[in-house]
């Protein structure tokens, strides 16, 4: 059996070394357009910014070593440009050599990824405007750098444009980020996204939110970008980070069946509509495990495991790949932040019924050093509280309860699974109640009934009733919503005389969970219509996009010790 | 109704604040014979080793603020000495006002934990030998410390144990550890912890493991802890960290039933043979999630969701509490150790039937900086895959893993879910393919057959044939095990004629992928009794005790650059 790759990084890589060890004698050929070979494309922005000094750690290994030790042929600067289908068959150019030949297969695999956008706009050709995909694309960004630039420009705040930004600025350079949309990180709703816009503006990133950047002029060898309001901004060299399309066209020529999103179209083994081709990896569409619509993924998990599983079936096995639940993460600065499942946006969109919650809970135990509440956002099923997805922003800690909650997703649980979920504890890593279990908690109390909660976003629209902030006079005095009046807590008992039973209560504190008890007190007492603020002021005012204090840290207000919230390590 | 609680910490105050929560009438009294209540009990080693500066910082809640906040009723330094079952009273005893008193409730909770075990030695009442369990015990070995001792010795190797080892060394004492078995910390098999205890000697720990402390004896102020092996050693002060028992004599004498481990028996709404009085939390037994067999675990997080359920049920709620499955995490100075479900030990005693696998992967990308290869041991069931348990010993990201891990047991996942689950990856935080994927990768091999292993403990009594070092010569010659011959796996190919296929074929590597790699060369070329050494010479290293180079990293042989493993995250 004579088994074709086209695409030598993440899924084509995976695909030909699981068919070696599945099958000693197969012929394996790896054609690869670019010069490297299973390189750590992830890596890519932290070799410009730094922080991996060294350019070989990105080039994990060689085609003499995939030779040696797997006995595959991988050939770089290959570019394949043709398929046929009948013949079986690839038309093959060597770049290097510049010549055509082509090559025989039984079965072909195709790996050919996802390319960077970039619209066809007047100056967009500019040799200082660049896409980052691969080492070449590293190199020439990094000359630029090293070269002396001073001011970078980004075009586009998905993960790869916050990554180089961050890149950028750790290289001391000036960073501007030119996004279309009013937000950040499409992963993430707009609300979650806020505390990492503020702890980017205060790392010195300048935002240009909610603007087009429509041509781009030389000036000297730098890049003038004209906005669509009229502005300009000058930079000595611009990365376009807007997103990327699977890399369908050569698939698209041969006939093979293309999705409604542009991707490959594959079965559960990874089968394009020609039985004896696969494809694997950010070209291809799958199935969202959430929404179970088509989708394109551009995730190195995904793709890795997809190859494995096309290498699987061509060696007769029936391994199969499910959905995609877009399980995802990002460093920026100091922060972290990263979901899994759908989004409050990508429910909507699928119309599909869902709650959520907030909590702020800190990443371990607040007693033990270097601890930051993170901010997480829970949505579940409203029937049986299935989880939906999750969006957490925070310090230290979030990438493991993302991962959690995606294991609990992909399980199939419920909120009420997260309640009792018995996960790891000692003051340097968590909590006796984990922020899981803290958010399968404020969920389940939802749907039991004990917990109405009302949205930042009801403010100040669809209220009417009174708001009650009930932290302490302090608190309250720092900063409140103009038009609450004050019943700290600790007094509520005692006053609820002052309060209209036929009234909606909208009661709030800092991070949600005072305000929790006081509308247990409201509640028994007979004011049917009270709410709780979810996720207190710490998701108000990022979803009002107020930035006070440090947002990093997810304390947009100050703290007084004495003021501490009752401790829900202890007493939730 | 009436609500006494009996102790004030973990499950007690959660049932406390829980009922309140639900419950706005009821009358809750919380009796605690300690100085306070809800403190941080998990934090006191680190106070005592300065890594959490403010003693305050331990005091989590006042019962003043349990008051104003929670309409609690909390007494410290209140015993309840014994519990009129027929009457619904408890006799109590204010230890401060030197006076006794009785106590109605329609409902009781006992919440008392456990006490740490203090064996009846000769000598064992000498003042400067402690236990660590409340406020008062740390203030007083810290001011034993603060006084100006120069050496301690802590009795015991559990978790405790390992954490007050590190607060003495952090405080620049000399410090011995004293272990009845050859091996510390339970929760992990002997192979597992050798690692920690490589690194715990190179911090400074002196270890006398197979001893057992026989009596104690006054010199000079001093304690001089007599051995039995005849050896004395002599320290400023003693920490015994001997383990614990479940406080249950307070029940027992009030003829409540005890479990066959000592503990109260409870039904799955945490209620007594009384069905009157609940307990929770350390105090009470627990059934196994894997083993099914009866347990007393003392652990912060069951502690607290206990204490929730006998509230919610007290309310007339159905909640239930399942099982404990033993998640736990340990800090040991540089390194983060634990595991969830059974342990190798476990099972054999359970007379289950298991496999297991062992796996060394990064952190992180391994070409981001700061990772370091993890010891992950993963124990699953010969039919069908179900995860029986695991255990993780590294740098970073365990606590992650043994989470992860922790909801697939929880869910009844197999080996074959981890393959597939989606986690998050960028280069600062994981892997294309996550140390729990490769685990799921390796365990699924076993079971389809795709792969056989041998194991360091099969060595060398259980073996015939020939032992191969696929490694390179270099690797080979700075150490390999003696019978082993050297054929490096980019030679295996054109060297099977060297070999005989009658004989088994033991292959080795470092980590077990390059070993896997020449399995899968072997078994395909005829050698049907090929094996490969599970976890390569990183685990055998460890099983057998020989500790090179920097275990703490995982990385007992030296490692160079080009000999690098084939990526696991490229190419698995």
């Amino acid at each position: 059996m004579k088994v074709v790759v086209v695409g030598g990084v993440a899924a084509g890589m995976s695909a030909a070394a699981r068919l070696r060890r599945l099958d000693e004698s197969a012929e394996i050929v790896v054609f690869e357009k670019d010069e490297y070979v299973s390189f750590a494309n992830c890596g890519l922005p932290y070799h410009i910014g730094g922080e991996i000094a060294e350019r070989d750690d990105l080039l994990v290994v060689t085609p003499e070593r995939l030779k040696q030790q797997l006995n595959i042929s991988v050939h770089t600067c290959h570019e394949v440009t043709q398929i046929d289908r009948d013949q079986h068959l690839v038309h093959v150019v060597d770049r290097k050599q510049q010549r055509a030949f082509q090559e025989p297969w039984d079965k072909l695999i195709l790996a050919q990824g996802a390319a960077p956008l970039r619209p066809p706009l007047p100056g967009i050709d500019h040799p200082r405007i660049f896409t980052l995909r691969n080492i070449a694309d590293m190199d020439a960004i990094k000359r630029t750098v090293d070269g002396g630039a001073s001011t970078a420009i980004v075009i586009g705040g998905g993960y790869i444009g916050v990554e180089i930004a961050e890149a950028f600025r750790n290289r001391g350079l000036n960073v501007y980020l030119i996004e279309l949309q009013n937000e950040i990180l499409p992963p993430l709703d707009h609300e979650m996204d806020r505390a990492l816009i503020f702890h980017m503006e205060r790392q010195g990133v300048g935002f240009l939110l909610g603007r087009r950047a429509e041509s781009f002029r030389d000036v000297d060898g730098a890049v003038e970008v004209h906005l669509d309001d009229g502005s300009a901004i000058r930079g000595d060299l611009v990365v376009l980070a807007m997103g990327v399309r699977s890399e369908s066209s050569l698939a698209h020529r041969a006939g093979l069946e293309i999705g409604e999103r542009g991707g490959l179209r594959v079965d559960q083994h990874m089968r394009t509509s020609d039985p004896n081709i696969y494809a694997a990896g950010d070209m291809v569409e799958v199935t969202d495990t959430v929404t179970g619509s088509q989708a394109i993924v551009a995730l190195a998990g995904p793709a890795n495991r997809q190859g494995r599983i096309a290498a699987d079936h061509i060696c007769g096995r029936p391994s199969a790949y499910t959905t995609t639940q877009g399980t995802s993460v990002v460093k920026v600065f100091e922060m972290t932040a990263g979901g899994t499942g759908a989004t409050e946006r990508t429910l909507e969109r699928a119309n599909l019924p869902f709650k959520k919650a907030y909590v702020h809970h800190n990443g371990h135990a607040g007693y033990y050093p270097r601890t930051h509440p993170m901010h997480l956002k829970l949505l579940f099923a409203p029937d049986d509280g299935r989880i939906l997805g999750a969006q957490i922003v925070g310090v230290d800690g979030v990438d493991k309860r993302i991962d959690v909650i995606a294991v609990a997703l992909r399980a199939g649980m419920s909120v009420f699974d997260l309640e009792h979920l018995e996960l790891a504890y000692a003051p340097p890593y968590g909590s006796a109640k984990d922020p899981v279990n803290m958010a399968g908690f404020v969920a389940s109390n939802v749907l039991r009934g004990d917990l109405e909660q009302w949205f930042a976003e009801d403010y100040p629209v669809r209220m009417d009733g009174s708001i009650i902030d009930v932290r302490t006079p302090r608190e309250y005095e720092d900063w409140h919503i103009e038009e609450a009046i004050n019943i700290p807590l600790a007094e509520l008992r005692s006053r609820l005389g002052e309060l209209d039973k036929g009234e909606t209560a909208y009661v709030y504190c800092k991070s949600g969970f005072r305000g929790y008890l006081a509308y247990r007190i409201l509640k028994q007492n007979g004011f049917e219509k009270a709410k709780n603020l979810s996720g207190g002021l710490q998701t108000f005012l990022l979803s009002h996009h107020i930035c006070m204090g440090c947002p990093e840290a997810g304390i947009p207000l100050i703290t007084y010790a004495e003021d501490r919230e009752p401790s829900t390590t202890q007493v939730p």
